[in-house]
């Protein structure tokens, strides 16, 4: 049997019950080791398993899945993904070739990012699409996610972004000399989060020029047919910094799980620090935005009286 | 302290290892009956947990929350919740209570179906909003969950629906008259919702006429700057039930979990047992639809022939 085994968000113990019981009786453990990270190492879960694990790297999913699943019809297999097996990528392809080899395969389910950023206080219901933000380098600056947070924002929904890891990655060098030498990981935080989304809006919204639109401007998003539940929004968040609410989040699920809420602009200015240590994900507000959700997310913010402000003027909360 | 503790999807072993740690050092253990349910009753999950268990219905938790907080700041509480804590409702007020009482509280994430849904095999990237179906009566026909489903499939995006539940509900009558007699809990099938998103459509699109819209209709929503990664569509998905593929999902995390995919036609003419017990949930399938994608939820076609052949001509899916 192949077990496909979520390790939920932080350490050893996140793991369930029944997840656990199929890694014991697991001839060999695998870890996928590429989209995500536990707040522990591989050690630490070795110790409380008491098995080895083998990391498997993207190479080694992607090209050795035989070796990953041999005898795995004849004796159990473990494949250990941090948070839900589903959530950064659906390891579709390892499923549809166990079952081509007549291998049995059960998914065990665990918390990830994608529901755990619940504990905001945001309604899951009100978020749009997930987003990722990758690394800018001098070559290569993509920009599509932008459009992904504003097709969420013109339905009202919070976007959810996740930012870029690098692990094991090669420099262009060492990939071109076949040189198996391997950059040190790297996270992205907040602030490059919000820095590489500013760099792409217009110099009016950047903060590289002064005229910025002001809480009495017509909202041309408005209409009449939006449900009495939905409070009348004054101005439509455009993604102008001082206008648009967000909450970042770091480490969730872990007892230094870290929350910061405000305008972009306002956690643009603060350091790296005061965002807690990796992973970081950061959750863009939109209008679908209540006054208990206000109230929750306030005791992480920066500036409670703007944030208050900002909620009232911008997204028309109400209490 | 205060431990808000996601259990999960299925028995009593979906718990982790840290909240069950949790449950056995508490002194009260609660548990949140109205959202979701599991697919063991409490008996199992008290002689699990060696702990007994009070059920804290909608009325408990909305009204008499100081009950459930009493004295946590002496003493450890567990507050226990189906899926995820913060899944289908944030308990933000419980949580605000705590903090004005200062009794600190820990959450431990689990998994919840706004996750697990990747099971299905579609990138949890890739979905909109999550709605909610409710159950019609005859004086009540809510209908705006059919816009929000529309909203999605305008940007392409899939839709997960979850299911209305009926837990302690009481008749008009003994409302009425003050008697606390409560209705057998009534879980909302995958035909009852497919049938009541049929009577929403305009004739041409419920079954009720025969002029339906053909593959070779030009699509009015297709533009030029796509993605190169997305599929060049044909026709939209406009929710025309021959021309729309979905997913449904029972039981999800569990053993006996059954998915049965196809067009929203085929799935309205299968028995009820053909989707297996409840809790059911439905994918709305959107345009970001992939090759892969349609191969691995192919294995629970309906008809494979019609399920390749919609991809493809209504999802422009190509190998």
């Amino acid at each position: 049997m192949l077990y496909l085994i979520g390790l939920g968000l932080s350490d050893e113990k996140d793991v369930t019950v029944r997840g656990l019981e199929a890694i014991k009786k697991s001839e060999r453990v695998y870890l996928e080791a590429y989209t995500s990270i536990l707040g522990v190492g591989k050690e630490r879960l070795e110790a409380f398993y008491e098995k080895d694990i083998i990391v498997a790297d993207r190479d080694m999913v992607e090209t050795e899945s035989d070796a990953i699943l041999e005898r795995a019809n004849e004796v159990d297999v473990s494949f250990l993904v941090v948070g839900d097996p589903f959530g950064a990528t659906t390891h579709s392809d390892l499923l549809l070739r166990a079952e081509a080899l007549s291998i049995p395969y059960v998914v065990i389910h665990n918390a990830s990012v994608m529901n755990a950023v619940g504990a905001v206080g945001l309604a899951l219901y009100n978020y749009g699409q997930t987003i990722s933000i990758p690394y800018f380098n001098e070559s290569w600056r993509p920009d599509s996610w932008l459009d992904r947070i504003r097709e969420n924002l013109s339905l009202d929904l919070h976007t959810l972004c996740l930012l870029d890891i690098k692990v094991k990655e090669q420099s262009i060098e060492n990939l071109a000399r076949g040189r198996k030498i391997y950059e040190p990981p790297r996270f992205m935080s907040v602030p490059t989060a919000i820095e590489q989304l500013l760099s792409l809006l217009p110099p009016s919204l950047n903060g590289k020029d002064t005229a910025t639109a002001t809480a009495s401007d017509p909202d041309p998003s408005m209409t009449d047919d939006r449900s009495p539940l939905t409070p009348t929004p004054t101005l439509s968040p455009c993604l102008d910094p001082s206008q648009t609410l967000c909450i970042s989040l770091s480490r969730i699920g872990d007892p230094s799980q870290t929350f910061v809420s405000g305008t972009l602009e306002e956690l643009s200015h603060l350091d790296e620090d005061a965002f807690g240590g990796p992973l970081h994900s950061l959750v863009i507000v939109g209008k679908r935005f209540h006054a208990l959700e206000r109230d929750f997310a306030r005791r992480w913010a920066v500036n409670k009286e703007s944030w208050d402000r900002v909620a009232r003027e911008v997204y028309g909360v109400r209490d």
